[in-house]
């Protein structure tokens, strides 16, 4: 039997993990950034994570850091620009944030982003602003995007609680005991609860490169998804297409973890040839605003109709981003026995759920998924198949039922997963 | 008796205090900054005045703001920036820093700080850096700093508490009661503690009217300072000086209040005419370092000498400034019967020890404060008297039984204060 714990226990258990904090700080900076003696980082946090953003600070400069950018966001201050300010002023990024962004990335910044917010923060707004800013963010700080796009510079993201979220995954809890579950949940997840995280991370690191050897050997032409929940959907794989996860890689050989936790193999599919219908198997929480039970039917790649029990205009202006965000840019594959799926957890959280469940992701697709890719400008990536727009939102469709093939060119069917494990587990 | 408060007590007198921060936030929108339907706000808060500063930003949009931008800070990132990064670093304004003001500045934005750290926030860092910084915000933000300096750009300096500051200020008192306290000291130090603010200001205003029409009257050609504490300093005024005070005025005619509270009338003195001897009265915080019983000897305008019981080394910094931080750009008249120095509280804070007592001010002096100085550049202004620096340092001399005369032209001494208050109270 689980008691409810005390304040005052709460606060014991919280001083207690203190050590394991900075372990989790040294983590994301030495493994997740990579950070090299001089560079300089960038991190982004809520005003809600202060204690644990001047961890991180405190980790990098011990690593070495040239100078630490921190660049704090308030989700209530959000919430009143969102409220008050005309769509028009979010077109446009201040010429400020772009010559930040910029030239953090010209000077060969890392960019480390501590994830996490109440997913219900937004709710309400006109999703219209949230996108028109998202997108400008991703269309006019050009370096930046394409410094993390191209492998010029290495970011990553990583989580820390704030109470909105915290409230929202343990809403059963008293504030206290909710915040410190959600961290020792956090903790757990992301391989950073025992003594030594960083060689935790390389062993992880190795079982992904026996999964992607062996997908990257098959050659398959497309996959074809099954699941009790209506799903049936083919998605087509471009040739030369690369099967990434774990560390990803910089131009020059960086090795660094853009997400922690990540437990998926993922590429981008081939942008015109979607087939079928998808349904989600999670809610997904998207600037602030949830959305749930949703499907997309593609036709020759393209979303042709959609619909949600929730959120349904939400999911309208992600569609409409631009003339791309219709198009796949990633399908990603997880088996249900990873520590998220198995925690029982539901983290409200791209960065968690995403990882405990197959999914997809409408948007933009990655120049590293394709033999050559990036080298390429994006004209000649659309022309391979790679998907290219100004936004990227991950959906979970792996249900505990899902069965998977690889097919290849001449129709051969191999078994992927059998209800949402690899077939070999 | 006054009984200490429970913790309990003192959550129940801040929520009591809720309706009357508002009021505060809403006096520091309109009338520190008069800010106009459309116009943008840029607010510097640290993180610890969180909940205030959202009260600012909801007061501001309320207002008619166009955006809100927030700059938020912390003391103890900010610690470990100057504890880490080597002095050149400071030397130069990240080129997106400058845009950010830059940008603001000629989108006509107004700047309201809020004032509020722990003074001992830096102790021990090199005083170096603090002062590379300083100066090169103030050189290499041009048009940030000549907009406020020549009245294009509205700009507020108001206070919010923060823990360290709270317990400097009230170090017998349990943290949370420290806290309230010094919101309540803030709030009627800053006449925001009554039913309509905003009123109470224009009642102000309306006395420093009074006072500076006597002052710019009588066109003295000095004034002379004598206390028992061993200060003798003439200092010398300006052909053309203005005596200045309470609400400010843009160039456009906006009036606005640079400093809540301000109980001082001030001009800037002739830089070439000031000798003799002087004595602080308070000590002085800078950049979170405390500087304490110091003494400056003047020879032509020049400070020749100098001495300090605690923190020579920072004033050295202060000095060494520019070739013109030795020379004096303010004096200020603030008689003892003020609300401040009535509260019986020593803030550690300039923006309130400053009002608290008549002093002298090392660095830039302002153009308002010459006739016809608002259009002259710097050269011209420098030619006239008032002098230009890349710092302005306020520091308190006003001792319980000062003695302050004003000299005309003929030699004339007419008696100005008298043990610390105006001749005439």
């Amino acid at each position: 039997m689980n008691l409810p714990m005390t304040d005052e226990e709460c606060r014991v258990a919280m001083a207690a993990l203190s050590g394991q904090l900075d372990l989790y700080a040294k983590l994301l900076v030495n493994k997740g950034c990579a950070l090299k003696e001089g560079q300089e980082l960038m991190l982004t946090a809520s005003l809600e994570q202060a204690d644990f953003a001047r961890r991180v600070v405190r980790a990098a400069y011990e690593a070495g850091a040239g100078h630490v950018t921190v660049n704090w966001y308030d989700d209530a201050v959000e919430r009143m620009d969102l409220e008050y300010v005309p769509l028009e002023w979010f077109k446009t990024v201040p010429s400020w944030e772009v010559e930040q962004r910029d030239s953090l990335a010209e000077a060969g910044a890392a960019f480390l982003f501590l994830d996490g917010s109440d997913p219900d923060a937004m709710k309400g707004i006109d999703p219209a602003k949230p996108a028109a800013r998202r997108k400008a963010m991703n269309t006019q700080c050009v370096k930046y995007r394409d410094g993390m796009d191209f492998g010029r510079n290495v970011w990553c993201i990583a989580a820390a609680p704030v109470l909105g979220w915290a409230r929202q995954v343990f809403p059963k809890l008293s504030d206290a005991e909710a915040m410190y579950r959600l961290w020792v949940a956090i903790l757990s997840v992301s391989r950073a609860d025992g003594g030594d995280p960083e060689s935790a991370w390389e062993t992880h690191n190795a079982s992904f490169e026996q999964t992607k050897r062996y997908l990257n050997d098959q050659r398959f032409d497309a996959l074809h998804y099954v699941s009790s929940n209506g799903t049936d959907l083919t998605v087509g794989m471009n040739e030369g297409h690369i099967w990434d996860g774990g560390a990803a890689r910089t131009v020059d050989g960086t090795s660094y973890f853009p997400n922690i936790p990540t437990e998926e193999v993922f590429t981008s599919p081939d942008r015109m040839r979607v087939d079928g219908i998808v349904h989600s198997a999670l809610p997904l929480s998207n600037s602030g605003q949830l959305i749930k039970d949703f499907w997309f039917r593609f036709e020759g790649g393209q979303v042709v109709d959609f619909g949600a029990a929730e959120g349904a205009d939400v999911l309208q202006h992600i569609l409409d981003t631009d003339e791309n965000s219709r198009r796949l840019g990633e399908c990603a594959l997880i088996s249900k026995n990873t520590p998220i799926r198995q925690s029982g957890v539901l983290f409200y959280d791209t960065l968690f759920d995403e990882n405990a469940s197959c999914h997809l992701a409408l948007g933009t697709g990655f120049p590293e998924c394709l033999a050559g890719g990036v080298d390429m400008g994006k004209d000649t990536l659309m022309a391979h198949g790679v998907n290219q727009s100004a936004t990227h939102v991950d959906f979970m469709i792996g249900s505990d039922d899902m069965n998977i093939w690889g097919i290849s060119k001449d129709g051969t069917e191999t078994p992927l997963f059998v209800n949402g494990q690899w077939a070999w587990e």
